[in-house]
């Protein structure tokens, strides 16, 4: 690939001639080789570019590697982001078309340039857009609506109804649109609710491996545009992730509650339903979220705290057995003190 | 469907006149409308159904909606979750009969009104009951027996040997009758044990999507009736689960451990293995359980403790950096009081 | 099986004149019969073989159940793994070959003695080594090499390039070589990274069901040899988990960190990235690790401390309630002590 190319998907400037200097690869600074790009997104791994043979390397603005052609971007991690986007395969991996051994309903109705690949199910009134790759063993249940250049792994299960945008990728294992967890009781006995609603994932959301998302009820669960969702995730009926929220894996969400826009949740974070998350909060890993969250506040632990509050609460805590110690002696101390002083007054 | 036949179902009187009123649907306190049923579980949505162009709502005795039809019960939940089972459309996904796509092995035993969908693999030995559903790409592996009325999500594994009984649904993803996670030392090395036992499932329960239940050891893991595992839960070989119980997404239960009757366990709750959990108990989410659980307690926390108890350690947790701060100001104080006293005394 | 053959796999002595005495199966102390091999792993269960029928138990050597045979061995827990071994069926569980309805690239290089299931898709320039079974509902992608003896159970789904070993075993719902969860910013949208990397499985390890293992970038995910992952486990990308290490269920591990040899990490654990954990360590289940960890360290809790220092703090919480009050007690006397001082000092 030409330098050039990069360049402009990069919005860096060319330096003078080398427009046509042929990039191999995009590689780590660590290994990458003398027809390699590469980045400096972290001042640590400027030595390790030094060593390398990298013939480019994407930089910051004025950052020169001398020997090497620079490319330079405001940020060069988004610009690393971008070259990977460029060096990437994403060709069927099964081949272009619908495979033989696939099975399409007569009546879905499939864009000419979508791959199907083996073993692939796609049930009665699925609408799926142009460039859409669906690979090996999934199955697309009946009147789901999938838009166009969606990447859809090996083993993925879209259950029906569910409406999919464009640019979404959905790993393998995911489970979109599974009957949420509602029950009534009669006497002792669960007695289940049918679920009468389907799950909407709006454009460029990204849905990670063995993710379940269940499906809503009277009304969908949503998941928003941008969204990231990373492996072993699981959202209940009527949840609500706003644009451009990011959640790591293992992190489970409770019926009903909404998460606002640019909220990130880090890994094993587990919600209780029907509460608000508010835009641009931050929640630590591993923390239990029971009651709203505002807008923009950082908050970790269980029961979730104000970050810095729940970092002194840390703190505090290692020093608790030796607290309890010192509180035994003060005890001690003010007794003699207090007898001592009695038999002064006596 | 009939205003009558809803009543019948959910055991409410039909006012007067009101029988052949038909419904077209249920539908949210929020969003119903003219020909829809919906339901006042929670005071609170009453004005929403004022507002709301319901025509009929399920109401707890005596009360009154003027101008819609009521249907009086004593648990509107309730009644709501029988109406919504009337609505819900239960056909299979993928047509009637075997799929000519899936795979069937001759000596797999299957009554003539299952139906099988595209890409599913039948093993040999598998009995089915009437009127089950399986969906596409699913496999049943051998000597599986399979009860009446069950429903199985497409993509779900049901490994060789388990019993499943009837009325019980599994969701998408879920892996019944995975080995155990059980190895002996030689060395520095695992020495895999393999399981000879098998999973029961009984009547009535329910599996959540991408699930894991292990097969037992010598005795069966068991799921018994009426069982409702929500999402991602993994189960260890020979846990048993009494009649009843409700777990909650992503809990993880250690093998051998016993579960009783109508427990309710929150979401991302650990239990390690070989403990008893007692019935009607109460588990709090992210609750880490290390030791048997009385009959009817209500505990949460890790290490679990008493729920109340924990709530007052939770509280006491946000005081901490005070209490540090005022255990130094006190001993500064008693040291300032010894001294003058020694001074006194002098 | 005759006696002989078990105790040559577990290197016992034969008492005199058994050898020939042959063995129907492995069971349990509790269930076992007299045709049946049995173990004394604990002496809890003493009386249980004692009061069982079983005609042979696998023994500590010098222990004797009079009118059993014995094979005394170092450790009978191992020696009962052993015999397990021997008596598990690993036949393909449908049947040998490639099944007919199995899809299978021309460019894959398949060993004659392979097994493939219905429905399994295997991809191009895949490469199967001598007596690897893979049952139904598999996906294999183009480019992996998988070694010999391999086990993956049905409906696994094994992504492009992954590197599997021999002796593996992949069960049902495995996702490896899923994307990594990796993101640049651009303003407030995310932009993805693709991963150039792989998975690598080294001999003997075992994959549980629906873990997810994510690819690589640059340089690969490395499971090593003999490493044991229960159910559920996320395998973030670039993680290397060390030889003979065992992971238990639902645990997370973040990018880049890296696991030592023999290490045990409980259930429910998280890992943040880029750390380094020591050879021999231990870690508690539901711990959070945001720091490297020494070897053979013992650590528990979040943030993860000490194992010794955790459990004397996780004592002192339970007292957190009375501690408050003693300290607002010893406050109040220390006030009326002071005012006392004040007025004899008057």
């Amino acid at each position: 690939m030409k330098l050039s190319l990069i360049a402009a998907k990069i919005c860096s400037a060319v330096p003078e001639g080398k427009g046509d200097v042929e990039i191999k690869s995009i590689s780590s600074p660590k290994l990458a080789e003398v027809d390699d790009i590469t980045f400096l997104s972290d001042p640590k791994y400027k030595e390790q570019i030094d060593c390398s043979g990298a013939g480019a390397v994407i930089v910051k603005k004025g950052v020169v590697f001398p020997g090497k052609i620079c490319l330079e971007v405001d940020d060069p991690y988004l610009g690393y982001a971008l070259t990977a986007q460029l060096f990437e395969d994403a060709s069927p991996l099964f081949g272009d078309g619908i495979h033989k051994s696939a099975f399409v309903d007569p009546s879905a109705k499939i864009d000419a340039s979508v791959s199907i690949g083996p073993g692939t199910v796609i049930g009665a009134d699925v609408h799926i857009g142009a460039n859409t790759r669906i690979d090996a063993n999934c199955v697309i249940e009946r009147s789901t609506r999938i838009g166009e250049s969606v990447r859809i792994d090996s083993g993925a299960v879209i259950r029906y109804g569910t409406i999919i945008g464009s640019d979404v990728l959905i790993q393998s294992g995911a489970v979109i649109g599974s009957d949420g967890f509602g029950n009534a009781k009669s006497g002792a006995q669960f007695v289940r609710i049918p679920c009468f609603g389907i799950v909407i994932i709006e454009d460029g959301a990204e849905i990670g491996a063995c993710v379940t998302i269940d499906r809503g009820n009277f009304e969908p669960t949503v998941i928003g545009k941008g969204v990231k969702l990373d492996n072993l995730i699981h959202l209940a009926h009527n949840v609500e992730i706003g644009a451009n929220t990011a959640i790591a894996a293992q992190t489970g969400i409770s019926g009903s509650t909404r998460v606002g826009e640019r909220v990130i949740i880090a890994g094993q974070v587990g919600f209780v339903g029907h509460i608000e998350i508010g835009d641009d909060s931050f929640v630590g890993a591993k923390s239990g979220v029971s009651k709203d969250v505002k807008p923009k506040a950082k908050i970790t632990g269980y029961p979730a705290r104000d970050f810095m509050t729940m970092r002194r609460i840390e703190a505090c805590m290692s020093e608790l057995p030796d607290l309890l110690k010192e509180v035994k002696r003060l005890k001690t101390e003010l007794e003699s003190l207090k007898n001592a002083a009695n038999a002064t007054s006596v």
